[in-house]
């Protein structure tokens, strides 16, 4: 018997990891204990590390490491980390490896001053940036493209805080909303002209909040205000003042669908839209598209969740919830020897037999990445008796990777890129499979125009913002 | 500000915490492994501490520790747990204060054999026996009641290992399941004479299982042979024999039927009953006896699940899971001050507000123990914005503590011991509430005759087994 | 290259480790802080647990786990130990395994009462009396032989406490004291009839101490009154009071001469003694039985240090610290490989080059147990270009296993049992090496009679209490 | 009761704590663990974090962390660090809090190229040139003097290697020792061109080692090949050539003379002069500058042992030692409340009371810094009954700080620059008090024109490098 302690994501389905979440408070005197209830509300957003930087009299502390927000802060660090503004950011790696030295917030100093950068995106522009800053002098102590905008913001300070501010804004390409916070206690927030990722303003009475996505303020009791709209610059000082820039911006919008199908919490609000009843509607679409008369319609928990009620909601099929999860398992386990490989789904989520045994089921999951997971646990529950199962998937096929801000960045991993459809039933083991359309993930958002607002580059290969010279902003293939 | 870490449990719901759970394997290289596994799928059952024991060439080497079995066991320890047969244990303190001394398994040596034993349930005699013992010189060691099944094993084992057992298990009143390992590799399982408790057998090609629940047969992918009469003693030899004593039984079983209702895993089969689906079968009970015309139907996740769906499926109210729970709870997290009290709620869980606001819904719970976040939750669906809410209990009201190894053992602790519904809906902050009846709840078993076979004691006050000689077997009130 | 993490101590020179010692105190206040000092004060007398149990208000405390004392201690801890006696100890195992079970003290419940107890010493009657134990029906959870004192304890107490105690002391056969403290905060002090093991008692103003050496009472503030004597059980009650009681003890007293020769801390008094005094005296015998007319005369710090420095008092040969000690050696570090296998002596002791290149040098010893590591310092001081090596010893050869309380029980651990003097010489690489005569040995105590107050039976096999039935008193060999 | 876990390190005399130590290997395949035992020797010279980088096919990889080498590095991270050449660092802060973000080496990158750096010392112009880099856009991410030299050396390296190294180490004005990783695996030792802090070649078959001090290469079992020079920089590259630099050096040296009285591991040659003989021939300086007819002269361990017995030697006064060291002393212990405050200094060294109590004594101290746990150590000889205590000091007064690298940075931390002896000697109890006169120190070195080699301004204020544009190079005062 070989065993050795894994970390049971590798057991996973492969799933998207996101980039970031960011969150930032002012003027309150709890404001890390607040921007750690923030970072908790989006720690889906990154798992991989965790940090808050806090400004007090003109001082930035700061604290950060890797593991969950609840491995990182203690009751002792937090109470060191007294200051009236803060940020605070959880992190996926998407560029840079996974090291303590690429966590965030990201501190330097210059001239007297110090800043703190907590960043969600992804800079498509970095390595030519870069090469750029080095020929000048500069030298790098991290992978990752936060530390590019700390460069060039400081080398661009003599024409002022604000242009300093706009020209970096206007050099960087690609998916960005960043946190700056300053030794005189001032936060700004930043969100690219396309505005690929979210980030919203809250006010919690006499502090403003900005978090990427609006559970976080559910959580800290903070009132929402709006969504930042792309290329905007919000500047919020010390004593309390607002005032915003706005840098040019295409015309088209490219908010992230994917945050809508997957990344999101169901409970938050995106662009005015809820998360949560948009993953119906696409369950609902996805049951006109293509109906199975079946004894139950079931998701993996507990992404599928939401479509799995929009499904069963337009077709009459009955929901059930016939996996089990588990609710104790840890960040590790044994791993089993060959003969008990499969323990390792089971552990997590078991299907529940009396329901299954002989029937015709529908599974509806979110979506399908790498793919390695969903086809364990279809063997999981052909063992448990089920006769035929149907798979339906609330978007459509991942086919490109994502170059802003999302942890699939090459063809390779994604298991649609390679397979047609028919291959992919025959190959997870099933008895029918359907992915929601464009058409229909479009029409289920709801929104006039839905096809100028949103980025889906992951499903068509058109990207908004061009990530190499050699590529032109029109769609890879024509699909 | 004030902070200090702080065990989330207490801000959870109150809800009672079962016993413990057994695990037991014979004849397999991978003892300790599988253990660790069944382990896993049993932690529900308890969760601080956990063990293992396995008897290798004669000897019993054990590990076990407060925490979770993820905790308590790694590659390394698990590699030294060498042996062919193991027993394991997760617990939950009933009798016995929490501490690593109570931890189970429980391992003493005797005239050169060493036992080792685990224990799911609670000794009602175990002081009186205790003083008896304590009066020919016994010391001991820990303070629960496990210990006393080895003192009065040991003692009787002069007449033979079979009739020690029988012996012992008569001399024992309330409500048991033991597994027993001996250095000689041999496996003992004993459920009481009223069956209290689950245990059941399994096969895994050449090696027998015993566990408290089919979910752990389902993980390590053993066959499920069937549950242990009351009374039974099923003794499994190294070499592979089974056979089985049957201890006297009073004419009436015990089941527990709050294992049904809120302990077991729904994907778990008891006494050849489906969980899940007499969860179901009390929820369109509840919806029979008590419709509400609302908006939708939800459930605290996830005990109330089931429950919430066989309401909606009577009744034809939508099913929505509008709390959001956040999986990146830690067992640790801050405490908030005073104007943060509420973030410790929604930290776990996060209502939808997109879907509340405005409207009459129906929550289902599976019970209400001490009330202590029900009425937060509640409060925290008010501040989204619900007009109505009515909440749905899909078994009766707790008005008696359970003496038989659950851990509400005075009323006190049972909010419905001390206030009418009509107060209670007023305390909590609801529209309308109801209870399953007990003859619904009955009726929602499917079985015949269920008056015979479950304990219900905690609803009615009838006790089957007397914990006390003060206390007649008779009902407490008449209800 | 393969690398493990492993404990330095393996790579140590296989020294004997004490079994134990103890500290308790009585009516103060901080019982549990200043415990927690005597046993840092005790702590090169066991490294593998430690324990502290406190009585308050009838109740009685414990913590206790593997580890040195300021592993297994904190603030935390420490403040839940309130109460005004305590007892504590620190163990190295001799009779039973390694494991947290064996840890002490020992607490066991009888009638309603408490009991905690800590033991230095080897019962060599145990193996009988649990056999006799366990035919009458007792269960045994240890390994270690404390455990059969509680056993004899309780099933004497209908005869009265002070009975009680004098039966089991006369039951029990070997080296033992015992700290026995109850659950109404009386603390009971017992040593050996034989007094092999050292235990004083102390004051410190309205509290009364026993410690297993002065070096703890210093530490602690407190007052040294007196050693115990032979076979005396000092009773001293909540309120103060304190009585002795003497049981019948053998003409010859078995003081252990090794306290003196090694284990003992060099500050410690013990029967009036002065350990450090009797060390360079046993230096000074040493360089008069064996002069030799080298350049330096050097320790392997620090326990051959005091016999160095006698042994150059007496022979004018200038003494040199000529091995460095570096003091930031962590518990474990990383195994060399082959070819840097001798790093490991030198990561902790470092020949000065300067000092020993070409010079004729005397190494002094207090005493070769295992010789394991002697050999690689002797091999890594010819590296440095020593010329000549002698080695003096300052006790004679260790020929006979230890039954009373030190670890090497078996002669094939004793290099001198199975080698001449000669065959060490060469075996170790030495050019000349002498050991300490008895006579000398005896000599050096300076104590008038001194062959009838001191067990050397590691020396001559001379056994005071026969640990066998097969064994008499007499001397195993002639010597 | 108030207790609290502190670091016994504050309950220490507030020695000088050394800035850092540096280990560098070339080809050798296990770079990374002989960095570890390397470190390991060096541990002395800094306690507040370590770490390793090595050069392995172009890459440096990297660990680091808050701690002790035995903390911060297991067999697992070893194992990842894989490749031909490594540098490591222990490091105490004296420029730059103590924080992760301090820690060495420092890792950064430009241009495609990965450069690691460890520094040993104190650049005194590095505020001027930070300002002047972060005049030109340079932005800092420690408070440490180590990244200036990677900016200055990457701006100039257009033209060319080793005139970028060149520039840099004549820009660079203070104490400097530093090792230079690159990722074509170059190794590069550099010391400044006063030659303050020790830097040494070695050889290990076909490895070049550059270490701090030479008991690093002996435990490595490296030869000691021969002491850099003043200004010199060597360039060992990857295929093993190696080849110097020398860069321009004023007349005088500045060897740190207190590396001779206190730093330096006494087993270690530095400048081609032991440090053990060199400290004892300050012990007989000593004795002949203040002779005293006592009982004995003793040391406080470990420090003072070579200077004691020096003086012991020369004045025939006995050496005893007479403070028993306790090795179990944690890094943390529990703080005693105020009735108990002495026990801190206790807990590490007791006096032994037999051999102290009546006597005259003489204890002999390398250096007096603070002087906080002196005055307690004095108390406590006292309450031994110790009749009257004189005490030599092995270096003349401090009374002026040290800008070149060693932690005592300003005048209010230097006990003798505010007293004078009869003060000092009255406000710590004693009856005499002598330190050795700087002539004394000089003649003790053995070495001619020694006036014309060492740096000893701590003594008398002679800065031989400006550290501020105010401050000439003549003496702060004359003494």
């Amino acid at each position: 018997m070989t065993m050795r302690d894994i970390d049971p994501t590798t057991l996973e389905d492969g799933g998207p990891r996101e980039a970031c979440g960011v969150f930032g408070i002012t003027n309150h005197a709890d404001a890390a204990a607040l921007s750690y209830f923030g970072l908790y509300a989006l720690q889906h957003r990154g798992q991989e590390s965790a940090g808050i930087a806090v400004c007090d009299n003109g001082e930035i502390r700061m604290h950060k490491n890797l593991g969950l927000v609840s491995d990182v802060f203690g009751t002792d660090i937090l109470k060191k980390l007294s200051g009236n503004t803060a940020i605070g950011q959880v992190r996926y790696s998407t560029t840079g490896k996974t090291s303590l030295i690429n966590a965030q917030p990201f501190v330097v100093s210059h001239r007297g001053h110090t800043y703190a950068l907590a960043h969600n995106g992804n800079i498509v522009n970095a390595h030519v940036l870069r090469r750029e800053l080095e020929s000048s002098g500069s030298i790098f102590q991290t992978t990752n493209d936060t530390e590019i905008f700390l460069h060039l913001f400081v080398k661009n300070l003599d024409k002022g805080f604000d242009t300093a501010l706009v020209n970096t804004v206007e050099t960087l390409k690609g998916a960005f909303s960043f946190l700056l916070l300053t030794s005189d206690c001032g936060l700004v927030g930043i969100k690219d002209p396309n505005g690929f990722r979210p980030l919203c303003l809250g006010r919690k009475n006499g502090s403003y909040v900005l978090a990427s996505e609006t559970c976080a303020l559910d959580l800290v009791e903070a009132q929402f205000v709006r969504e930042l709209d792309p290329g905007e610059i919000v500047i919020i000082s010390k004593n309390g003042s607002i005032r915003s820039i706005q840098v040019p911006t295409p015309k088209r919008r490219s908010f992230c669908i994917f945050e809508f199908i997957y990344f999101a919490r169901p409970d938050s609000m995106i662009h005015d839209l809820s998360v949560y009843e948009m993953r119906k509607a696409m369950g609902r679409q996805l049951a006109q598209e293509s109906h199975v008369d079946a004894d139950l319609v079931m998701p993996f928990p507990d992404s599928g969740n939401y479509a799995a009620l929009g499904y069963s909601e337009q077709s009459g099929v009955p929901f059930e919830m016939a996996m089990i999860r588990n609710h104790y398992v840890g960040r590790t386990f044994i791993q089993p020897t060959q003969s008990m490989r499969d323990f390792g789904v089971r552990v997590k989520l078991n299907p529940v037999r009396s329901l299954l045994r002989g029937k015709e089921i529908v599974i509806v999951e979110d979506s399908i990445i790498r793919g390695t997971t969903t086809k364990t646990r279809i063997k999981a529950l052909r063992e448990m008796g089920v006769k035929r199962i149907h798979m339906r998937v609330s978007c459509p096929p991942h086919r490109f990777p994502c170059h802003y801000g999302i942890d699939f960045s090459s063809k390779g991993e994604l298991i649609a890129s390679g397979k047609s459809v028919a291959e992919l039933t025959s190959y997870l083991g099933l008895d029918s499979m359907h992915y929601l359309s464009i058409e229909g993930l479009l029409a289920s958002t709801g929104v006039k125009n839905a096809e100028d607002l949103f980025c889906k580059s992951c499903f068509d290969g058109c990207y908004p913002v061009s990530f190499d010279k050699d590529l032109s902003k029109d769609c890879l293939e024509k699909i």
